[in-house]
């Protein structure tokens, strides 16, 4: 009685003459691997935010300056200021988000950041690098990728949309009152609904398996009702300003590539041992592009 | 700088007269506590799986003999047989599954179990009451409800849908494989790739903060690779055998009701204060019937 899968890795381990064999269907892993290095995009140091947690853990989340530039320009400058240093996650609403920042809301954003940011929610499509999925999206005319970015068309305007791991801005009532001190990443199904009323402004590119692991708050809407509760942010620092081995380094397959279009349409379809039946689409959430860890260059 | 939402609640204990006030906009929560209580489906106990981890915890799940009725059986046999005592939850992949059985493959099935099930991975749609969402599916001509099940159709066929918190039967490479000893539980994006390549079995009614915030295995598939790492089940029983206050009931929202049409809408709709911009559209696992715990009748 093996547990799902897991006897195909089994049956990986058992060596068998290729020649007895049937040929092995192709693999997304397969044709991922075989990626030209051409293919795969270095994410700047100055679009990566890293977050260190005190108890050990850290979270790596790429910023997306060209749907969100004047939200990403508060969170570099807070990031710079160490403004995030010492505050906390706050709150994990389970199939959600996970949030964190200020709980006391009280404490004073530095100098330089603004206070009121325009909602950048959507922009006009025209102008956008578009690649689009094939298959049908069940909230928009048109889903697909632009750069490493899942987006959505429709009505002129292209959007970035709620995936799992998106990473979006902590706002009032009021569409201006999100400044980037309280950021959220979803860690549920992607909630869709929110696309076009809230800014993203990125993707985790490490620290899901962490974020998404916290204990859900008891409090309405998942927060954390015991300061006890609280998980310390020990610092945040864009990748420019750390050195060494403490630097990280990432790079994101690129949507327009060849490879992309492979695995996406193999995603789509899988024909491997254990499928039976291709699914023969996959929702924009379930491609989000394959990313590696990289080296310095 | 409050945290997203938080506001509103902030807000919401701020009593203002209610003659300065414009009418409130309706929230689908309002919505559903007037829903009247004939348009509750209570759970029948037989349905009912409950599992008591070691450490604390319990984890509810509807059983759907409607369109697995084979594994289904089999479950109620291995849990009348306190067959699931003392396994484990083994595996936590992140935004994928969590999976709980026996990590040695090797404790034998009691009497009564069948050691092989037809693949019950879909069924003639012909015969299936089901209530279409009015809105686009990625992956099927249509998608709905049938009873509290999530469906989708085409092709003449009707399938249960890998949605957040749906159980499905682990299984090896053979189609005839997943007994029932080994289950697991969507904790992330739906992974609607696996419909009709796997039975789905029921959903969770209770505990998916705790299914879903266990700490990733860091194996291949997310495998625990120590037996440390294992989490300890207790016991698992189906409802009818517990008795007095250990006992749960549950009621599901009926998804032919009025209610459930009028929640789903708004759901699809939002425009309360905090919404700007109207999704107009929601995919089926973001409409998962709505649900409550019961009293004994």
């Amino acid at each position: 009685m093996r547990p799902i899968l897991i006897a195909a890795l089994i049956a990986a381990a058992i060596a068998v003459p290729a020649a007895a064999q049937a040929p092995k269907p192709v693999t997304p892993g397969a044709i991922l691997a075989a990626a030209p290095a051409a293919e795969w995009q270095a994410v700047e140091a100055e679009d990566l935010l890293v977050i260190d947690l005190f108890k050990g853990g850290r979270i790596v989340i790429q910023l997306a300056p060209g749907f969100a530039p004047q939200h990403v320009a508060n969170i570099r400058t807070l990031a710079r200021e160490h403004w995030y240093d010492g505050l906390f996650i706050e709150r994990v609403q389970d199939d959600y988000v996970t949030q964190w920042g200020d709980p006391s809301g009280k404490k004073a954003l530095p100098k330089g950041v603004a206070a009121h940011v325009p909602a950048e929610y959507e922009r006009a499509s025209e102008g956008v690098k578009f690649n689009p999925l094939p298959w049908r999206d069940t909230y928009a005319d048109q889903a697909g990728f632009s750069g490493p970015w899942p987006v959505a068309e429709g009505e002129g305007k292209a959007w970035m949309t709620h995936c799992y791991g998106m990473v979006g801005v902590g706002r009032d009532l009021n569409p201006d009152t999100g400044t980037g001190a309280e950021l959220y990443a979803v860690i549920g199904h992607a909630p869709r609904g929110l696309d076009r009323n809230i800014a993203l402004v990125g993707r985790v590119l490490d620290g899901m398996p962490l974020l998404a692991s916290f204990p859900r708050g008891e409090g309405e809407l998942g927060v954390y009702t015991k300061p006890a509760q609280f998980i310390s942010i020990k610092r945040v620092r864009l990748a420019s300003e750390l050195t060494g081995a403490d630097r990280p380094y990432f790079e994101v397959l690129k949507t327009d590539s060849a490879t992309y279009k492979a695995w996406s349409t193999l995603r789509a379809n899988r024909k491997d041992d254990f499928f039976l039946h291709p699914a023969g689409a996959a929702d924009l959430c379930s491609v989000m592009p394959p990313l590696r860890k990289a080296r310095a260059k």
